[in-house]
């Protein structure tokens, strides 16, 4: 078993400011350029991104091929000017980077690594590593989110305050909980059990979304992170979206898999987070500590992501 | 990590005759009735086959809950007159089971299990504890796949000689190696990673197929292989089929995928094995010992999966 390790200090990187330098990477697939334009123009009105020419290569379904996305990221990560990292896209390829990241310790907290999806796997080694990175939209997913997301976005990365609480629609088991946030995507995070990326678990929350999985691919998911011992070690979920998710004919829905597989986890589990591929794709801090009351359905940030 | 172990001997079951008592069981997804019952008069027409009425069952993608198919394979594994078990159909649903057969030793090996795709995970739940079992056709599936590997099925549960060698049609990676068989479909194996059901990988030929499966998928699951270290475990790779795993529209194949994957991987590798969800699915033993030749593209067996 490999879920589990040591637990380090997580230590918030300090605060941004507007016009501070920021990078945008590709560490996964390939993107659609309106959009990356798009949520780029929406980034610079606040920040100065910086990219390499290097983002727009294409390998099948990768933004290039490992060295030039690790490349592009260890720079990124390793600039001591750049204040936080975008991500342009999830899709897939992140876990690939992750034997070249083994052994090099991540940089020091002063910065912010932003993205979801595909990112997850570049969270979990952060996590592993007692950094603080922020599970939010990706570039080519900003100008659909609206305002409101934007704002949010900003504040989490420039306000030394825990940000405001979430709400999620539907209590699957009830109780309250406090732990750090850990997690993401469920596709791939269950992609990374067994692994030397994957964080302590102990006690935290486990946030989980996904896209286009079909309910027994859920279950399958799920059972997976069962059958490793993950649900002995947390002790709370946060659930976001399952977009496109269902069976085509069924007389099921996912949220009712879902919601039977949580019931038989045991821990408090809300469900309903505007957290994922949906509308809605609200940033929140990963690696800080929550608390979770899954009979209101609230998730409160007790600390920020940043120090003033 | 948790793939591997300590190896346990191998012992062979003893041979099936004519006549005997075998088993039908349902510990996946339900079935279409009348391959079911096609498969069924084929097994009728060598041995004596016996299921419950509760086979039919269906919840959602399983056939029955899993106290409904978990009694039914421990039934079926326990009765002593019971010479054989045949899995009626795959889908998903045999890694439910594993937590309740979690620390109930399998029992003495004096039956075979047949099945693949989801009884991989059966598979590797009996290789864990030391047991051979039978890579090969689901019932539903025997009447469409001819004679031949009807005849291969009979005998490799009936002789106690080594099986016919296997041909392969493409090596990835040169070489040879020798091992124990084990594996199966490649979504199902990579759903055990960091569980306690994975069985000893030291020194295996890993067999891998699957269906279904996009090319960034295949890659993601044998990017988990790769994560949990098991490409430094094994001693070759015996590739089956990799049916319906097109990408729509895509200028690449999978097959162009796993090459590059199998290459990276660096051990013996050989492709095209008539194993899996295609027109030919030739019953192989698993758990018993191999010797691949990845550059004529040959799988021979070095022991028989059953004594006389």
């Amino acid at each position: 078993m490999s879920v589990g390790g040591s637990p380090q200090p997580f230590a918030a990187a300090s605060a941004l400011a507007p016009g501070d330098r920021v990078a945008v990477i590709a560490p996964a697939s390939g993107f659609d350029h309106v959009s990356f334009h798009a949520g780029l123009a929406l980034i610079a009105a606040r920040y100065r991104p910086e990219y390499g020419a290097g983002i727009f290569a294409r390998q099948r379904y990768l933004a290039g091929d490992d060295a030039r996305r690790f490349t592009e990221l260890h720079g990124a990560l390793s600039d001591p000017g750049i204040r936080a990292v975008f991500c342009a896209r999830g899709g897939y390829g992140a876990t690939r980077l992750l034997p070249r990241l083994l052994g090099s310790e991540p940089p020091a907290q002063d910065k912010l690594l932003v993205g979801f999806s595909d990112i997850t796997a570049l969270h979990l080694w952060l996590q592993r590593h007692g950094r603080i990175s922020v599970h939010g939209p990706v570039l080519t997913q900003l100008a659909r989110l609206g305002g409101d997301t934007l704002e949010r976005l900003f504040r989490t990365l420039e306000v030394a305050e825990p940000p405001a609480p979430l709400t999620g629609t539907t209590s699957y088991v009830g109780g309250r909980a406090e732990g750090r946030l850990i997690g993401g995507n469920l596709s791939v995070l269950t992609r990374v059990i067994g692994t030397p990326y994957m964080p302590p678990l102990e006690g935290a929350i486990l946030l989980l979304e996904d896209q286009g999985e079909r309910p027994y691919r859920l279950d399958r998911m799920w059972t997976h992170l069962r059958l490793a011992g993950v649900f002995e070690r947390i002790s709370g979920l946060v659930l976001g979206e399952f977009t496109h998710c269902e069976e085509p004919g069924a007389d099921y829905s996912s949220a009712e898999v879902l919601r039977e597989l949580a019931q038989a986890s045991g821990v408090p589990c809300a469900a309903g987070f505007p957290i994922g591929h949906g509308a809605r794709n609200e940033p929140v801090p990963l690696g800080v500590p929550v608390r979770l009351d899954a009979d209101d359905c609230s998730l409160h940030f007790l600390t920020a992501a940043v120090r003033s």
